[in-house]
């Protein structure tokens, strides 16, 4: 799979399915929670809420309706299956090992920020050694969708952009390819011209990694 | 096909394929130009000079970089392929009658605008007629990107918006499926404030149709 995402349905029945996610969800304030330092060091890292109030003491409240990143510095190992699980055996999920969401940050993040979404650069919010997928029933249940696979979060601010998930509208979709974008300002909009719309200086692309694997 | 692009390739070996086009040409400016009348009276319409000029005369001139949107109100006839190609024999397709843009008025944009894509919300940018698509050669050969089967163009307003064609990036393709998104400002910035990034008010999505049928 390359970059997609997971639709609050994919793992909670009642929740939205594709092509019911509103579109103003599918848009929302970018926050790129940086834990590559973290992920060398253990690559069973979970993103929990001292990283999260790193991050407010930071960049300031982290504003509703966010896309929470996580930005694990794993897409440089994409698209070699073993590199990516981090194991001998891609067909035993019990040997994965990557970073992913502790499911009590995310828990925080939802009732106290309302996000929108949540996700990485990994095959899963959840981490590769989870069994249970405590982040995917979370989600689901409150609507927040998921983002797997995403690549290139070096390249935006981590705060301040805005990030696009414009999933293929699929009918009746339990997730779909997305192509991720975001947007920044570069700083050109002074005071003296902000009467005009700041310019959308920069876009980039989340990289679309085009490869199949084991689909989480 | 519901709503997709045309990447430059399709139509002119050698340019851009779906994976190859630049982010920054996935957005621009949304300009809507609006020729519902004119369909209704004539579903052979193609858009011309004339109607380039009323829109700057209206609406100031078309900036570089734009994304040209023809709505036609030819969206409201899908999913129904009789309605939509307007024939009794849609596998016949000299008897398609939709409109499109006649290929002097896109040729002018492109030089004298730089627009980086165009379409609309009928199934070909090339009339219904066309049986030689001189819009999919012309803008294949200058690299600019066609839209197909784009729908609730009436939602944002004619000038003033950001459309955004974030196309799933198909390696080696020469298109794929797009979900379109349009962003604009409610006004709600006003000079007192603006200093402040402008909020985005209102994002909507411009329809992915979800059928298949003759591909264009």
């Amino acid at each position: 799979m390359g970059t997609h995402i997971d639709a609050p349905a994919h793992f909670y029945k009642g929740s939205w399915r594709t092509q019911q996610i509103p579109i103003e969800r599918l848009m929302g304030p970018g926050v790129i929670i940086n834990i590559k330092d973290k992920a060398v060091r253990d690559p069973d890292y979970r993103i929990v809420m001292d990283d999260v109030i790193a991050y407010e003491d930071k960049y300031g409240r982290i504003p509703d309706g966010s896309i929470i990143m996580m930005n694990s510095g794993w897409f440089e190992r994409f698209p070699d299956k073993n590199a990516v699980f981090n194991t001998q055996n891609v067909s035993d999920t019990t040997t994965f090992h990557f970073p992913g969401f502790h499911e009590d940050a995310v828990e925080w993040l939802i009732f106290n920020r309302h996000i929108y979404a949540v996700g990485g650069d990994t095959p899963s919010f959840d981490y590769g050694q989870s069994q249970t997928f405590p982040v995917h029933i979370l989600i689901g249940r409150e609507n927040v969708i998921g983002i797997e696979n995403a690549a290139y979060l070096d390249r935006i601010p981590e705060s301040g952009s805005t990030i696009f998930i414009p999933v293929v509208k699929i009918d009746d979709g339990s997730g779909g390819p997305t192509r991720l974008m975001a947007t920044y300002d570069d700083g050109t909009d002074s005071p003296a011209n902000s009467a005009e719309l700041p310019q959308i200086a920069l876009t980039i692309i989340l990289f679309t990694i085009c490869f199949g694997f084991v689909r989480i």
